[in-house]
């Protein structure tokens, strides 16, 4: 015996969602057969329209539900600096601390040769187009501070540096709040190596 | 700066999901925001179908795609003996063992008075009004094993005996291809009593 079709096709299309895993899929799918109907209404009608109504800013490339997104929308953001991230959780994660007030670029990955990822499959073109086009004075590299975070940021930084445009790098360093104790020597490392007069 | 409002609502709707917090709905929303269009519309299509045509078997309720669910409407099976489970996917985990060849009746749930659920929450009237229809000479219990499940079961024992009807239990003990030495003492304690003859 299996189950019925419907409830098989609900969870064949759960198990493709990422860090989904047939037990996962299968706790979701009975949590959705035992919802108000509205409530499952709710979340069908909600995948559908954001498929419907979001799709890239075609400046930055970040998400955006008008012409551009609310960032490039914005006339009041400082146009001579730009911050480049990996995807639109980073800029979203930036904005969140309000110590930025430029535009954004948004690369939707990083380079990683392993997942057959090089610059080609980035924004990296169109952010030199930008930089060509644009009074950008500063590009602020935001990358992950991980291997494949750090490989684009050296990568950008060689062909944006050219251009007489400043680059630089967010500071990698103990987390605020965090103990000494527990900080991974790289990080710690990273710290001493960046400290600045008091 | 927020999400754009598809972007928000959509995050709002998978945070309701059981086991995903504001991370995975983000992880989830990114995946369905870059995935093909078709993909995304296939998923929301599995969730309002799956509303659509799947309700309770009136009889067992188990899940149900025809009047009857597959079980009840299969003639071939053995209707003297009713496996009393608590949800639709121990139904389909007994099934899977190609052990029994009974009816079931799910209970949707066990007795847990700590969430609030005493057997009026339960299936058990049901399952009485079963009982004294049908031809059933054995209820098998497959409840869990564990606090609520035992509670269920014995409940279940004490209303179906006096009724001159055979109530068993399924048996528990050490998992098939486990290692005694890793056995916890309550399963390993229930192993040694439950032993039987060579």
């Amino acid at each position: 015996m299996r189950y019925a079709p419907p409830i098989a096709r609900l969870l064949e299309e759960l198990e493709r969602l990422p860090g989904i895993g047939p037990k996962s899929a299968q706790r979701l799918a009975y949590y959705i057969l035992r919802a108000d109907t509205g409530d499952a209404t709710r979340l069908a009608d909600a995948i559908t329209e954001v498929k419907r109504t979001i799709h890239f800013c075609p400046q930055c490339f970040n998400f955006a539900e008008g012409d551009l997104c609310e960032v490039c929308a914005d006339v009041e953001r400082d146009t001579t600096a730009l911050c480049v991230v990996e995807e639109p959780r980073d800029l979203v994660a930036i904005e969140r601390t309000n110590e930025f007030r430029g535009l954004y670029h948004v690369l939707q990955g990083a380079i990683s040769p392993i997942d057959g990822i090089g610059p080609d499959q980035l924004r990296i073109r169109e952010l030199l187009v930008r930089l060509a086009d644009e009074s950008v004075t500063e590009v602020v590299v935001a990358t992950n501070p991980n291997v494949e975070g750090e490989t684009t940021a050296l990568y950008i930084s060689r062909l944006v540096k050219p251009l007489g445009i400043r680059v630089t790098r967010i500071a990698s360093g103990l987390p605020v709040g965090g103990d000494l104790e527990y900080a991974d020597e790289v990080t710690l490392g990273r710290a001493l190596e960046a400290r600045r007069e008091m």
